[in-house]
């Protein structure tokens, strides 16, 4: 039996396994794999058009009748700065030049938006049984349009600050996100990555300063994590990098090859790809423009001067200018489907849970 | 029960909990407190000159019969460079203006010694338990000679890599540090900060990798904490900032209150207040030239230049120039003798770990 039992009655699950909704790692096959097998499957919606989201929504309301999650991404949109993505071209003129490829023409729009009235119609349309936002919460109208569509509404805290934000904005459980999670972190009452608490030190925090469940996300790749996760007072665990090594994510075969090789160390919290602070598997990139640049453009806009970099580098076997989003328990990660990795770290966590009142 | 026993056999204490040793922050009378309580009470002896040394450990011998720990830094001898000494107080050089206070001269000798053969044999006098050591390990025949004396052997290891380091070199046992610790980050084998995995993702790393017992340093301030560490595989626990407002700490009042007032988003790593990264609870010093400052000297000169400002701002009731350590688990500390806090925690943590596999 699982220790609290609050989420699966809010989510209707039979296993408080979320699987994070990772935008470009991962697509429906893995949400309905997850959900299939007992846990929250999610659906990044961060980087799709209406079309593809339609089209994905579909694909999983027509393999299961399980709950399924959705998430949206609720930044401020960027305001495509001529004069910032001057100097961060600037910065990266050495390696266009060295790789010798053309810097792409500066962006009239951005490659990925936030949660907004048409993203919502398709929500109301689809009725996914948890909606979950990443950065915040997107305006009140829109919460209250989610809610009365019948979804239950999620959103991720760094901090305790954030958390008891989240409470007040509205909602149902709250994911505290350590600092040793895998790519974006959440983080959007503060951008001061330094003073960002790593899992052990933020839950209990926040388990102690809210009302509603919390769910750990960061650095759990097992059922050892998940029984912690549980000892420290969460009702359930978000796991992302541990789906990696899945057949269902679309990540690239050099981003697996990165994973398989992963060590506890090799990770970094960086802008560079992006604009906002994300952990990944430290490359060229971070090590030589970041991990941090104060040059990097708003998010998401940052990634798109890499582009041609990062083609012409793939083209050559290298992920030196790609994003290896990773948290700092990849080598933890194994390379099964999504369905049984789910039954396989409930059932883990159970034993572990059992063994720990009866002497390991 | 206590999921594994290892810990307890080796080092001969009832409860798997060992008080981490805090340089300027305990002395002898917390370490009596808890080895008395069944704990691991530890003597940090970075700071002492030979005779106090020898009067510490006097007390703590003619004060209990318990095991306990004494502990000394490894680092490397400082070299006292003029130069950058110089780049130093250029930096500070508009504080010591605004404070009205005298640069101290140049330094002709370090705040703390690394452990030597000197400190070695008055560990061959006394013969603790278990002699815990911070930054790597001394000499090799430095280390034969405290195993010859019958003392266990423990240090910290902030990544696999050097928790596969220590077991090699002779460590009968292996604190994993956690990013979430505060005070000094143990690192030995490398000084990059950013690829410092927390605790949820480096125990079962490090666990996985030696086979020695591991024990759980980081963000563990109550119950729940040492519960989650057993569910990760620990052998152990140790707390520092847990202790930090027991009567027996020797911290300051400042000190004290910024502990009160504990966030979980309050402290950074900073090099400032000594020259290696420790994390301490956020304040003007750390703002205005740090948190991390690639003008501070080498370890541990860089605190002396701040001995005028700390002093200055101490007299008017500000703690903005002294370092605050505490780990990101400060709002948790409780106000208790160390000796009641041990129990306390151990009574919680069996409670916790009992109630785990009982539905809560």
């Amino acid at each position: 039996m699982w220790p609290q039992t609050t989420l699966l009655e809010l989510f209707g699950t039979q296993l408080p396994i979320i699987q994070a909704p990772m935008a470009g790692a991962n697509d429906s096959a893995m949400t309905i794999a997850v959900s299939q097998a007992g846990g929250l499957g999610s659906l990044p919606g961060a980087m799709l058009d209406q079309a593809s989201l339609k089209r994905e929504l579909r694909n999983i309301t027509q393999a299961t009748s399980k709950p399924f999650n959705v998430n949206f991404f609720c930044h401020q949109e960027p305001d495509l700065d001529p004069a910032a993505h001057k100097i961060w071209h600037a910065e990266l003129q050495p390696l266009f030049d060295e790789l010798g490829v053309t810097p792409p023409p500066p962006l009239t729009t951005s490659s990925r938006l936030p949660f907004d009235s048409t993203s919502c119609t398709i929500v109301e349309t689809f009725r996914p049984r948890v909606v979950s936002f990443h950065f915040g919460l997107p305006k009140p109208e829109l919460v209250e349009r989610v809610r009365s569509a019948g979804c239950k509404i999620i959103s991720s805290a760094t901090t305790v600050e954030e958390a008891l934000w989240l409470q007040s904005h509205g909602c149902d459980a709250i994911i505290a996100q350590g600092y040793e999670a895998g790519g974006h972190r959440g983080m959007f009452l503060s951008q001061d990555i330094n003073t960002q608490p790593g899992i052990m030190a933020l839950l209990p925090q926040v388990v102690d300063a809210v009302n509603v469940p919390v769910i750990a996300a960061g650095g759990i790749a097992d059922g050892r994590g998940i029984a912690a996760a549980f000892a420290l007072g969460a009702a359930g665990v978000q796991l992302g990098t541990a789906y990696l090594l899945t057949p269902e994510a679309t990540i690239s075969q050099l981003h697996r090859t990165a994973l398989l090789q992963g060590k506890d160390n090799q990770t970094a919290l960086t802008n560079v790809f992006s604009g906002k602070p994300a952990r990944g598997i430290m490359n060229r990139m971070m090590r030589e423009i970041g991990p941090m640049s104060n040059k990097a453009p708003s998010f998401p806009t940052a990634g798109d001067a890499l582009v041609p970099l990062r083609k012409k580098a793939q083209a050559m076997g290298s992920a030196d200018f790609g994003s290896l989003w990773s948290g700092q328990a990849g080598s933890l990660c194994r390379t099964l489907g999504a369905g049984e990795l789910t039954e396989q770290l409930a059932t883990e966590a159970l034993h572990r849970l059992a063994a720990l009142a009866n002497n390991g």
